[in-house]
């Protein structure tokens, strides 16, 4: 029997999944495959947190320092799991780094905390032209020229005069097979429009969109302000095809709230792409021989009332790993796996004792 | 200091918390001011979860077990709190009992699960005739049918041939100072949609929404199953009046998709009440002086990295009395609530030791 937590995976959830169970005064094994902390909003390089806008960086600093040169938390960075075994009480877990060295880490329960990729608008067809056309972009590639305070087209370094969001690239949508709706891109997409806003304020930005998801809080906080103080122009619409005109986009499709067929030049089209289970969340699973759902994401069987234990006992998961998940949606989800584990270590010793 | 962590209201967040909480190892105090637990879901009677269909009875049961009986758990049913003072790590809080006998309780820290209460639709206007018309009810009408395994009119007993569902009814609308999404209406009314199409297999069942929000599985999971495989239809539109004809009522609004006016009649018309503070949730805020925001929910200010953290040192909040949450919201920020409360426990301990 372990006393230990093992937390797979260093961005947000991984972050705060370790934090927690590290203040409940457990030992917490730590592996992040990056060299650093962060995860996908430290390697994508996000600028502005949805939907406060403070600044990505400061946030992750600030869960960096929950876990770093922490008594209780051995860190392994660079490293990946390369095998698994035992139950819950008693993993035995191997690790190994980059350069081939492998150690053994025993511990008593899990977290994946694994996460998700951004769906390749290129992977399985030229959806819109993202690989054809250096001014369309995904979520991603804005939030990188967010980051460096400028929107420019990439084509030329211009400031754009029309820019358009697409909702729902590799979300809803049976055809690639993710059904789901990706729940983030709508509010990442109008946080970014306000940005584009404020940055280039001669711009107009259009968001088409299918529904307009800002539930909870996200409508007050940055639906209204996008469409009032921001002017940002919201059309629910389906764009079928976006071709090269001159050196513009023109960007076809339909006008659904008005019924009608729709034709727009666009200088930058930026592709609001959804969340797809990461490979390390592929991989991990398969270690562990953890249920995943059809999509490949962690199965979670006790959700609503539970939506952090999976089909494997004692082993836990936090965050997007388990499916579209928001930053708020993440940190509770890895409080809650923490308690889980550390609940299972204290009930695992008391029967031991 | 106390080694006790207070938690307020008996509701799906409450029970969750203290579990966890117990969980850990610490003490807890609940109080609940009903003379049982289950809160919100038992009171109003819902019938099954969203998005899984589990009885929600079955579910509570289950909540209800990993609290009562416990050791580490004092429970005070049928009563409030009435007085609070003190500070993290030592909060001297007075219950009173509907007896009117008080009883004081020290605790290091306290978990607000005070939850929410469903818009009245005839509150402020007589809105879509919720107080006219018998045939016009809310979702929580509803679901108390539903759980009894039938459907009909109420002014009838019959069973409906038309029934629709009017979303947004006290949600998105500066009208009534509502401007945030509820988050589960969208998601419910399917799922009730659902289950109307399943006992009445006549009747033809119609949601009249703005933007049908379905986020992460609920698309997959209730959304196109219910058109899929139930023929819900989904019209987008705005419904402006609704009006008695003969023994009917009669709908009238525009269809946006179709850019027309509609006029339709109707034999029950479910209002998709969004979700307020409770009661509780502004007393409790006002007696620990818990910063609320203007609607009147439990301010969090750390959002969206921090869902728990209220305006006062070890104070936290889970559930519905921080805003619109959805069941697997609740739960997840109820263990993170209790990681929380706990971390603050053992860090005083350590500070004193």
């Amino acid at each position: 029997m372990s006393d230990a937590v093992l937390v797979i995976g260093g961005g947000p959830a991984g972050m705060e999944a370790a934090r927690s169970v590290a203040d409940l005064g457990s030992r917490v094994v730590m592996v992040e495959k990056r060299d650093r902390l962060g995860g996908t909003p430290d390697e994508a390089g996000y600028a502005a947190l949805t939907p406060s806008f403070e600044s990505a960086e400061e946030a992750l600093d600030r869960m960096r320092a929950g876990v770093v040169d922490r008594p209780e938390v051995t860190l392994h960075l660079g490293s990946t799991v390369v095998e698994a075994s035992g139950e819950a009480g008693s993993f035995s877990v191997t690790l190994q780094n980059a350069k081939g060295e492998r150690v053994t880490e025993e511990v008593g329960a899990v977290i994946l905390a694994t996460g998700f990729q951004h769906f390749d608008p290129g992977r399985e067809t030229q959806m819109y032209g993202y690989y054809e056309h250096e001014d369309v972009i995904t979520l991603v590639d804005a939030e990188k020229m967010l980051k460096a305070h400028e929107f420019v087209r990439p084509s030329t370094g211009e400031k754009p005069r029309n820019v358009a969001f697409i909702q729902c690239v590799g979300s809803r949508d049976r055809r690639i097979g993710n059904e789901y709706c990706s729940k983030v891109c709508c509010g990442i997409s109008s946080k970014q429009a306000i940005e584009v806003r404020r940055l280039v304020p001669d711009a107009k930005v259009y968001i088409f969109y299918i529904d307009m998801r800002m539930y909870g809080y996200w409508e007050n906080q940055i639906y209204w302000p996008a469409q009032e103080e921001y002017n940002v122009n919201y059309i629910r619409g389906i764009v079928t095809e976006v071709v090269k005109k001159g050196d513009r986009l023109l960007m076809k499709g339909e006008d659904t709230t008005m019924g009608r067929p729709m034709e727009v030049l666009m200088d930058v089209i930026v592709l609001a792409v959804g969340m797809e289970p990461s490979l390390g969340t592929r991989s991990i699973a398969s270690i562990f021989g953890v249920p995943q759902n059809k999509y490949g994401f962690i199965e979670v069987p006790g959700e609503p009332m539970d939506a952090v234990t999976t089909g494997v006992s004692g082993i836990y998961v936090a965050g997007a790993a388990a499916g579209p998940k928001d930053l708020e949606d993440t940190v509770s989800m890895a409080g809650a796996a923490a308690v889980k584990a550390v609940g299972l270590l204290r009930a695992k010793a008391k029967g031991a004792a």
